[in-house]
């Protein structure tokens, strides 16, 4: 527990002369003044969390995390458990989505094992956090202890920690593991405390029936485990997983050393929501991606403050909505450092 | 008049048995099908544009068509014209917007002078296509002759055939033109057939009284020149310019070639507007970049049956948004080539 007061102890708020000090650098550059719409806000977010008024995103990570979920044997997904370990393998190899999407902006992605049901070869290029072989079937009882959801969200934290001795200048957030829309769906509805159908989805593309079973196992785990919404760690522990425990140190850790942190979809949104209950500050740092499909994932962006930075009704995860959206957010940082001011260019300003 | 004949003779649809392939290959890659969603979509069009099943987007060109535009003196813009040229100068110096954004997705800018209102030193990057100085008052007659309308669209097809010998996989449009939203809005509510007001914005901002004069100076322009909106040639004659003639050009020639265009704001809607009238068949090879904060833009998008791809309230033209679109559809495209398939890499399929 330790890590994390240490960690959260160290998060402050971004500060306004930052922002409005790349507001001035903006409103002096070639364009009509604000007519790159999100773009110069951006630029000004990643100002003010990195606190350099020329910030280069030159070492960008995406951490994919994966883990495994004990109540998969409630039939609450279309795949079976063993994809997850499988497209770990994928990952590592370089043929998933993540890996095109991640090289297509320039990032790496690093694998980590936070909790998948089976041992990796060590020689592999996979991180190993591993809290545990998954969780336990949340149907019947917490799906980790509170000991294993503190050890969860640390080794997040250390995962951000180790990037940055070879450099990082910002890091996107991703999962794998068969099952995890349910925990995070559980935790959308824990801490907005409204009906389980609200805030879960189809996840890998479950049907009708499917989808009304998941639902009935969201409120019959809610129900068993009776999480208290004021205690992030008992909502983790209760109806959590350990990638999503993860995902919320990552957060956490990219936020107390000034690295701005793309969050990915739901499983991602939810890992976020847990650091944002620990910390609300948390938000300066963080960007949305996207707007996944699952329908949870706005509503936890909305209720932290963020807006979706791209809209494409995806739904895979991995990381891939973080890996796009980071190409984004590159792109607006070179506007900021690359582009000529008027002085420069000996371009008019306004008539009128 | 011959070569636009010639042009849209060789447009032909894109053929459904290429979107079924595409979209085979896509539901056998290591994914849940249709997870990637508008990435997918993207991907599809792709291969039935180019008739390639394993496109590759080597080749990127933006396009930036610049042209000055007699209207100005009525004061419909917050800059002077004197900013057209500088801004052209801008771009050769690498210094503008799309300068920045196009190098961020590895795209080369092309700068045209369709008619500025100026000769520039004939050693600068600049391809020379000028038809006149910039247009006539619009409102005082037409902006152009009916045989400068087809000589701008007839300059536009050529860049593309002359780029086209270099290599172009994608090509997207751009334009600068102090006052150029003001000849776009009104070939907006001429072919929508609607009050000048639903389709007019304060382009580089403009304050409220003189949003009021500018609708009022579009509206003289229409109801002084009564173009025909059966007839493409004569709207962009009496109320268009000649960059957006040569932006359709542009349209017309990458359909002819089977190349995707990337069409950018408001100025760049207008200007595939005219292609889309002359040849309907044209958005087949469109994609629309993003929804300009101009309001006249997403309407024109909308009638030719497109959605935009970003929704970022960008309003700054040059090529802008299709710059940063193409990477976004870059993206698709190498979903499509270099992701393992579930038999590739040992990833079990769905259970139910």
């Amino acid at each position: 527990m330790e890590l994390i007061t240490k960690t959260i102890a160290s998060i402050a708020p971004v500060k306004q002369s930052f922002l409005d000090s790349a507001q001035k650098r903006l409103d002096s550059l070639t364009k009509p003044q604000g007519s790159l719409g999100l773009l110069e806000d951006i630029a000004k977010k990643i100002v003010a969390i990195t606190e350099n008024e020329q910030p280069r995103l030159e070492n960008k990570v995406i951490v994919t995390m994966a883990g495994d979920h004990g109540v998969v044997v409630e039939g609450v997904s279309a795949f079976p458990q063993e994809v997850t370990p499988q497209m770990v393998y994928n990952f590592v190899s370089g043929g998933a989505a993540i890996n095109v999407l991640a090289r297509h902006v320039g990032a790496d992605v690093k694998v980590v094992d936070m909790g998948v049901n089976t041992d990796f070869d060590t020689s592999l290029a996979i991180i190993n956090k591993k809290v545990a072989y998954g969780t336990k079937n949340f149907t019947e009882g917490p799906a980790m202890s509170k000991d294993e959801a503190v050890q969860s969200i640390e080794r997040g934290i250390e995962v951000v920690y180790e990037l940055k001795q070879n450099g990082l200048d910002i890091v996107g957030t991703g999962d794998m593991g068969i099952g995890n829309t349910t925990p995070s769906s559980a935790i959308a509805a824990v801490f907005l405390n409204c009906p389980v159908e609200q805030v879960t989805g189809r996840g890998t593309g479950i049907d009708d029936d499917a989808l009304k079973n998941k639902i009935r196992v969201i409120e019959k785990g809610i129900s068993v485990n009776s999480p208290d919404r004021d205690d992030p760690l008992d909502v983790l522990a209760k109806v959590g997983g350990f990638e999503i425990g993860g995902i919320a140190g990552v957060v956490l850790g990219a936020a107390s050393l000034k690295i701005p942190v793309m969050v990915d979809g739901l499983i991602s949104a939810a890992g976020a929501y847990i650091a944002f209950k620990l910390c609300p500050m948390v938000k300066d740092y963080i960007f949305a991606a996207h707007k996944s499909v699952e329908i949870g994932q706005s509503k936890i962006i909305k209720d932290m403050g963020l807006e979706p930075i791209l809209d494409f009704d995806m739904r895979l995860g991995e990381g891939t909505g973080a890996a796009l959206s980071m190409g984004i957010v590159d792109a607006a940082t070179k506007i900021l450092n690359d582009m000529a001011t008027f002085g420069d260019a000996g371009v008019s300003g306004r008539d009128h």
